[in-house]
């Protein structure tokens, strides 16, 4: 069988694969993990004991989980289309290098405002999360907009990369969480964001999160389940 | 000139790149950065935007940030090394993996702890924070120790690789910070850690650290500062 990538809901860091998977083009399918409601139990567990999305189910049966990797392995299918660059090379390092910014520094920034919106709405400490959050994350807004200014792509090149899909997937929690005008307070990064969604891949990867019709321009072979997966899991 | 390791101190998560670079055997040199008197000024700033360490200064006059990227730069330069494996292999997905999760999840379970050290004693935050730092790594470390238990290597193989180069280097924060006891709470775990602590690589990289004498098993020719590297920087 095709890959299976298991992507969070709601709004989970997995949508970069997403768009990456819409990038490369091959077949894939998906599998939907509701991540407010775990646990999904020992199926879900045997892809990624920590129950984290986004998990690869590869065609071997090996499992991957931590998007860095599942980007990596996305990328490695075919460097032609340029969603990763040949190792060894100046663009692999620039490449790894704003990746694995946007896996640390400005992922982590938004944690405090993942933890708030778990909490029960009046409660005192959710706007101490949230402004502590939205401290860190002035600086990686600040940093990716100089980034990207004066290039096309984030990580330099001719085309968009794996860093502008996991990119836009995370970029968009300033707003989902309340905590930007990003219009506004970034402007050149916000034209940067408006050009990934109007992306065939990225308006696919919003449609497929929000159970809306959702049109593949890549490889998408249907959703399946946990259940239909069990034999394979279990093997 | 051979490439340039901006490391940090006290107890930076750059200690990897040192052990990496010695475990790559290639002439290098390292430039030291006291983290705790920030800021060095412009020519770091030219390495180092976001004035964080580990940095690397390659040949070719490019600046690298982000210890995954580094890493990366360091296998990649002998794969027969075996710090690090050819793309598109299942052994690089793994060591993507490892990386990862060492770079996110293990590295970020500290911030908290990292926070406290820079409170003045008797700051009653300090408690708070350690008590956060401690309940998330205590995940990490368990997830760690069943990752190395039935295997040689954290990222496999027969070869130690840049998983564990980067492992040692945080792995030892957790006594370092004064939260756990490692070899009584997570004993398999830390005979890994016995096992690379024994490494010349990583004795060299502690002797470094320390500003004791150390002597080089790989390609160490010497230490420069920023201002030997400002024409550099400056070109």
């Amino acid at each position: 069988m095709e890959p299976v990538l298991f992507y969070g809901v709601p709004h989970g860091c997995s949508f970069g694969s997403i768009v990456a998977l819409e990038w490369l083009g091959e077949p894939y399918r998906l599998c939907r993990i509701d991540m407010l409601s775990k646990p999904e139990g020992e199926a879900f567990a045997r892809v990624s004991p920590l129950g984290e999305t986004p998990a690869l189910l590869l065609e071997d049966g090996r499992a991957l989980t931590e998007s860095f990797a599942i980007m990596h392995n996305i990328g490695a299918r075919n460097l032609e289309r340029k969603l990763g660059f040949a190792q060894g090379t100046p663009e692999f390092d620039r490449l790894n290098s704003v990746l694995a910014y946007l896996h640390t520094t400005f992922h982590s920034a938004f944690s405090p405002a993942w933890a708030a919106y778990k909490l029960a709405e009046g409660d005192p400490n959710r706007e101490v999360l949230r402004t502590l959050a939205r401290d860190k994350a002035v600086h990686s807004y600040e940093h990716l907009q100089d980034m990207v200014t004066g290039r096309e792509w984030l990580a330099g090149g001719d085309f968009k990369s794996m860093a502008d899909a996991y990119f836009i997937g995370i970029a968009r929690w300033g707003e989902d969480l309340g905590l930007f005008d990003l219009r506004k307070e970034y402007p050149r990064l916000h034209r940067h964001m408006q050009k990934l969604e109007a992306d065939p891949g990225v308006i696919f990867a919003h449609a497929i999160e929000d159970e809306n019709p959702a049109t593949s321009s890549g490889g998408f072979r249907g959703h399946v389940t946990l259940d239909e997966l069990n034999p394979r899991l279990a093997a």
